[in-house]
């Protein structure tokens, strides 16, 4: 690709983008469309009419403003502070707010480097030996590490730009970003419960082997002899059905308690007695409940097994399908359409687009199969579910866009290499730098081109427009959208991925990431304030994936810097570049231990801290009342409560908060 | 080598086997060798005549039988039971005898499999079309599946014996054998404490980076408060030092409360506050005990970096070392010897055995070097470092004798094979049966001769006499030996390894193990209980080694086995060994969920019954005053107290139970 076929691309792109941006700026003032642009708004006025409080205090007139495109929508983003942030839309937000922030920076820095500092030299080089001055039809591989000559020592800068930008990048995550996260974590977890709208009572879930319920009302007095056990079973609870479970959700009189009982392990034999902390009511994932040891552990491997074949497999599959719907096949399927597809437009489209059309479907399956596969482990929440099929998806997109991409044989050649560690190296260094046009235009087209679809919510409007059409019930419930960070977090971290591996190879694709992590910053602000509302809380456990991708990010930079000073026969910098990943490995770990149990649990402190304050607190009568119906498996309900169970279940506990 | 080779080479070295034991039984017998060979019983006597109490019953007259060898000592050895043996030994033996008893149970039915059925169907076969009568010169590999005709299906029989041997093992390790020993182990840790002899106080041990103690003091009521807390540092109790120490041993009033304490994160920051069971008083490793968490990450480390380098590199020093050491080297350092070593015999003696003789002396280097790493890694106790040092000297020991043997290539060009994974089932296919002669002698001699030398301590015996002409104190302490487990176990499990991976290939092996495991079995029962003391307990965690060895063992197996139907062109059947490998790793992983937390911690079930029976138990007081002064580092008493500390301290806490 040459440089002045970048920039059109660049330029329509942008435009598209500004045009979206500024239809959306009009389309949110209707307030027709506010069902779509702003429908947590609308969800909390609808609630507030049908409790008969307050009047309407929506104007419907028509305003000639309405009309005017305008960007006071940015501003309000901008403006939100993260503690508001965290209290509208929970810790999930504020990490994928992180996300956004800790980019932006990682590629402010990095865009310095590697635009003021690598382009040039890679620019200055000759290896390429491509005429010097027609700037507008440079090939863009001349703004390339390629172009740099062997053996250079210019390339040096290379070497110590990768060096730089892995200290920057590591700084990042523990200083400046990440540990303001930690803090705000940390500050959420030893926080008053009256301020934070959180899981506010640690619930022990017990799951046995045993089905005799008063023998496990025994063991546990043998247990935690210091706290009063309540203990609700389903059983228990609901005398018109005779179903005995093994597990049951157990009470304590007090956080310490439950903690006590959630850490040590309590029989002899490990599997028997399961301890686990009880997700909030509106986040149980009832199916799983009363799966025992043995079926969770054999279901967790078969859908390990499941999701390496799907990640590994998929390309066959779908080019398989590929090479059946061609044109002759659609011609031999649909008779009727053969005089259309023999028209050239039309079939050269076809042809062009068919394939990538094919793969985008399948693309768009798979956030859906992975969490259908992660359901089916036996989590006992949703939010565990979502963030392990986030896991997945991200190592998924990984996989099949990059590796694909880069390796671009047949999937079964790509395993073959990394059963040859040593040559990796080599692999990557000879097929990475040859995609960075392909990677800088699918920055620009699909990243670009999502945030804008993000914004405007084309398929919700027409949707809402159809349905509109048929239906004129205006007291229907509204529908709040939940953000799916399991397909959107993967996108953003593989853009990362991106950003940090072709950083000292093709400094160029620097600026249009850092323009997308802009733009996403505001848009996905903007999203989470007027359309997502949180539906259950994972307490920030998504940074954990975000601070894994990114070290694999940078280990797989430094993997390629190794193969490429070599093939540029600057074997001292290669064999120099060797302690970069394991110095950035042992950061990892440092990292693990230091931050990763504050996203796995409370620690005393603010356990016994938040204990303390319960006890003076009046309504906690009230709140052990309401606790022994909280935890009811809707399905076990009648039918009218049932349905209304998830969003009647939910203010139940944070009435209290 | 040639069948009758091999049996001159058996036939010597179980004559040299008889002759060592039967020296032993009439040896034994002497009074004067008991400081040798049964210094645990002498050193009971000495502390019973030194505290005045009973006659000495030992008649040190002349007898007859005294000069005639006798099996009695096997008796007594073989009739000790598995209780009395954890009474007088501990459960660290156990844990040892049970290793020979699950190898011998491992081999005697694959051996069983090996000479039955696996020998005759090498034997028919023709690969190495060697004279089918004249047995004696028989070349030892027409016993290996060398001889199997490539592509022959006779190859299914070894398939088969695969699959059934691997079976065997994880049944074993599952059943007949371990299973027993995690009931022991179960029933140890849910005894009463009146019956058992281990420790008996869960006690908290407290690290912080914070050196001010009564900050500690308060945080701690702060985050226990249902437990009454007592609170020991150094500085709170020896008010002669003024060096204080951000670390401080914490006791508890009940297990239960230690446990809590044990189990939970402290403070938000997880590095703040590190908790650790503390270990019994004469187990401390002193001078680790105040070491901050970066400090030991950090050298933990520097360690495991030293350690594999040591344990991969060991190859080239030791062969440098030998081509210095060669003749004319010694003729030019020691001008003196020339005329000696001018001779035939003494030369042919120098070049042969010197080379050797130095790999041994640096071998015999190893578990102590093995040690001192470990103990720099700063635990806390003298058991988890011999813990570490065991995994050490394994890890070095198959690496070094099974490794470098097979592959016996530059140490350089071994590291590159794991570095093509792809490549190693084949590489491994080619080398390794080719080793099979190399091994049984290894067998024979190594083995055989260590067990000889094991009873009959002649080193000790003679330095006994050499020190004995020079000193004539009859009432000097006896220093009774402790097993040097970390040396002697991966020794056993090396030969395990050996017997695994021999099995299928050339199973001449096995009986010759099943001797080893046999006569070792009857050796070490005999030692431990007259010979050796426990110094420390581990509580059984050297059985997770074992355990990870012997899974280490079956893979290296299948990998073999993959390699060499490979080779054999019997392509279907290499295809069909690879599940084995993956179930056997699926049998691992579940038996880490269910065993492994057993030796780690106490549940809360056995604790809560312990504590249960202390507050029923009279002397509780007491135990209380004596614990104050248990935890005292002996470099901060007063000297004439420092020397006698370890052994005041153990029956200090002993007393009670």
């Amino acid at each position: 690709m040459i440089l002045s076929a970048l920039l059109t691309s660049v330029g329509i792109n942008l435009g598209l983008c500004f045009l979206f941006f500024t239809l959306y700026s009009v389309l949110r003032k209707q307030p027709w469309n506010s069902a779509v642009y702003a429908p947590r708004q609308l969800a909390k006025q609808t609630r507030r009419s049908q409790n008969g409080g307050g009047d309407e205090e929506e104007d419907d007139f028509f305003n000639f403003d309405m009309l005017l495109p305008s960007a006071g929508w940015v501003r309000r983003a901008w403006q939100v502070s993260e503690d508001e942030l965290l209290c509208r839309s929970g810790l999930d937000a504020v990490v994928f707010i992180r996300i956004f922030v800790f980019s932006s920076r990682v590629f402010a820095i990095g865009g310095a480097i590697g635009i003021f500092v690598l382009l040039p030299v890679n620019y200055l080089g000759n290896q390429l030996s491509i005429d010097f001055y027609d700037l507008p039809n440079k090939n863009l591989e001349t703004f390339s590490i390629s172009n740099v000559n062997d053996g250079s020592n210019w390339l040096w800068v290379h070497f110590s730009a990768a060096y730089i930008f892995t200290g920057v990048v590591c700084y990042l995550l523990y200083y400046k970003d990440a540990e303001k996260l930690y803090k705000t974590l940390a500050r959420v977890k030893s926080q008053s419960s009256q301020q934070i709208n959180k899981r506010d009572r640690l619930l022990g879930f017990f799951r046995g082997r045993d089905t005799d319920v008063s023998h496990y009302e025994q063991k546990l007095e043998d247990l935690e002899r210091n706290v009063r056990i309540e203990q609700h079973s389903l059983t228990g609870e609901l005398p018109n059905t005779s179903v005995e479970v093994p597990a049951a959700f157990v009470s304590f009189k007090s956080r310490f308690g439950a903690a006590v009982a959630l850490h040590m392990q309590q029989g002899v034999d490990p599997t028997e007695w399961l301890t686990e902390e009880a997700p909030e009511p509106r986040d149980i994932h009832w199916s799983s409940f009363s799966s025992s040891f043995m079926k969770r552990w054999i279901s967790r491997i078969v859908v390990v097994v499941a999701c390496v074949a799907l990640t590994i497999l998929f390309l066959i599959p779908v080019v398989l399908v590929q090479g059946l719907a061609n044109l002759e096949q659609l011609e031999t399927w649909f008779p009727f359409l053969k005089g259309i597809l023999d028209l050239t437009i039309v079939s050269q489209i076809v042809t062009g687009y068919l394939p990538s059309l094919i793969l985008q479907l399948f693309l768009y399956l798979v956030p859906p199969v992975m969490l259908m596969l992660s359901s089916m482990e036996g989590y006992l929440s949703s939010s565990s579910t979502e963030k392990s099929a986030c896991t997945k998806v991200l190592w998924f997109t990984i996989w099949n866009i990059f590796f694909a991409n880069v390796l671009s044989g047949s999937a079964f050649h790509q395993v073959n290499i990394f059963l040859e560690p040593k040559n990796i190296p080599k692999i990557l260094a000879e097929a990475v730098p040859g995609q960075a046009t392909f990677f800088i235009s699918y920055v620009v087209t699909s990243g670009w081109t999502k945030l804008s679809s993000e914004i405007s919510q084309l398929t919700s409007l027409l949707w809402s427009y159809v349905t509109g059409v048929f239906s004129s019930n205006d007291d229907e419930e509204i529908d709040v959208p939940k953000l799916p960070y399991h397909s959107e977090i993967p996108r953003i971290l593989f853009f990362g991925l991106l950003g940090t591996t072709y950083f000292f190879l093709a400094p160029l694709i620097l600026p249009f990431l850092l323009i997308y992590f802009c733009i996403g910053y505001i848009t996905f602000r903007n999203q989470l304030l007027n359309v997502y509302e949180p539906k259950y809380e994972t307490n920030g456990r998504f940074w954990p994936i975000v601070h894994g991708s990114t070290i694999f990010s940078l280990i797989l930079m430094h993997v390629i810097a190794i193969g490429i000073f070599g093939l540029k026969k600057l074997p001292l910098a290669a064999t120099l570049t060797v302690p970069l990943p394991i110095l950035t490995l042992l950061f990892n770990e440092y990292c693990r231990r230091r931050f990763v149990p504050l996203f796995q649990y409370y620690p005393t402190e603010s356990i016994v801290k938040k204990d303390k304050e319960d006890q003076n607190r009046p309504n906690m009568a009230e709140f052990y009342d309401k606790l022994v119906t909280a935890y009811r498996d809707p399905a076990l309900l009648p039918v009218q409560y049932a349905r209304n169970s998830s969003s009647l279940s939910s203010p139940l506990l944070n009435s209290q908060v």
